[in-house]
């Protein structure tokens, strides 16, 4: 499939980001269509332009026509909503994802998915502290990464496809990774940080302490604000690798607490400065 | 000591922190002096009009006229320079303080001090990731807490000039902790993060990850770039309420660890929400 605008592109579950794909592609020209659980969703979404058709309910019709699915669920619907409805798909659509986690999802869905169907799967590492399609702003892409991560059932031109989207979406870099390399980065990078700017919060009733708090401790925190259905999911189906990740900082944590109660200045001086030099890496 | 503009007032160490208080008072009108280990220092700050007159040696002259004394030396530095040069001090004068911890330091210089002299101590909590004269500016005050850590040994007049400084210097907030409460939350709020910051750098080379970086990991990793000679005296001068403050959080990190360890979503989520519920405190 190619990206050309009389293409009909279906998105299931319009929140903040299934709405920001819709934003997008809507500019772009595409005929944009939706499913999603409330009607009060796609009213609004109809009233505002920001889809052309859509519907809360299992319209045949709507599912047959797209050429390209985007969906944007918690992992465990998405799963029950190719069981269930993959029957009314265009035989040759595409099918793409916005899940945060990969190795759980990816290859439980191309296994279980009909021979001439592709799902490419991709992680846009955008998003905001707040949710549903009210707030969904196709901005929040172009600072952001778009990751793909296929396996080897994907085909090349589906590969390609998905490249191509993350591109047209306005994403500041696409790259591809495995669904292993993938959940082990977003292991590392997105849900430890989360991990831990949540226990900083969890530590202590500090709200007598927002008087004195200055940058450091509101940047560290600021995602302690946290959907916790989500990201309790997230988290769950990203278990082993982010156990794993855990384990190696509060390791590396307590080595730094450990010189500190022992008075060894140097010791602590060489891990900053390992850090310092790490980064700088970082301010690209 | 009033707030009039003949006052001299004269920096102790005129680094990044002394060079932006120079910069504050000599706009205010003071005549502002200084003391800083090197000449190109003190050469740089009067050819830049940051201070009216400095010097790099016991200019005894220049000690002797001071109404007023802003420290803004590393702690052990700071003590000894009382030890050597307070009976330089004009009877009256008022000294007072930037040192990032407070316990170690106000009650050492209050006890070796000559009684016809005080010291008020007090914490600008603001700061750049740079350093020396060259960087300073007094608009990093703005959006910043001061704070005045009075003894019993203080006079109100001295707390309340102390309190007028940091409102003349710019700061959004002025408070007043003794020093067991700055320095535990101190050692809550800022070196617990920093602490945090660094040892997420250090976990492992992961320069690799740099182009998958959001913006939770450079948050949470900003203040990684860190001062090694600084922070490793400030970690050690509050050695005990820092380890406190460390044991903590890893204890709540580790029951987080261990609720994912056990698949305990609803233990998970109830973190999550004690979280998002705190930190909606510090979104002021």
């Amino acid at each position: 499939m190619k990206w050309i605008s009389d293409s009909n592109i279906l998105i299931v579950g319009l929140g903040l980001m299934g709405g920001s794909y819709a934003k997008a592609l809507k500019r772009l020209g595409f005929r944009v269509t939706a499913i999603s659980r409330r009607w009060e969703t796609i009213d609004y979404a109809m009233e505002n332009g920001i889809i052309d058709y859509g519907s809360a309910e299992t319209d045949e019709k709507l599912i047959g026509e797209a050429d390209a699915v985007i969906f944007a669920l918690y992992p465990e619907v998405f799963k029950q909503w190719i069981r269930d409805n993959q029957h009314l798909l265009k035989s040759g659509a595409l099918l793409t994802d916005v899940t945060g986690v990969k190795k759980c999802i990816v290859y439980d869905i191309q296994e279980m998915l009909r021979p001439d169907l592709e799902f490419i799967a991709a992680h846009p590492m955008a998003g905001r502290e707040v949710y549903g399609v009210e707030n969904s702003d196709d901005r929040i892409f172009h600072p952001a990464n778009y990751i793909v991560t296929p396996t080897d059932r994907n085909t090349e031109s589906a590969i390609e496809w998905c490249k191509s989207l993350g591109r047209v979406l306005g994403f500041r870099k696409v790259s591809v990774l495995s669904p292993e390399e993938h959940d082990e980065m977003i292991g590392f990078l997105s849900q430890l940080t989360h991990c831990i700017a949540v226990s900083l919060m969890t530590c202590s009733d500090n709200r007598h302490l927002v008087y004195y708090t200055g940058d450091s401790f509101r940047d560290l925190t600021r995602i302690a604000r946290i959907n916790d259905e989500m990201w309790s999911e997230l988290f769950l189906l990203n278990r082993e690798d982010l156990l794993k990740q855990m384990d190696i900082f509060i390791e590396e944590f307590r080595e730094l607490r450990d010189l500190l109660a022992a008075g060894d200045r140097e010791g602590m001086r060489e891990k900053m400065r390992i850090s310092t030099e790490r980064r700088a890496y970082f301010d690209i």
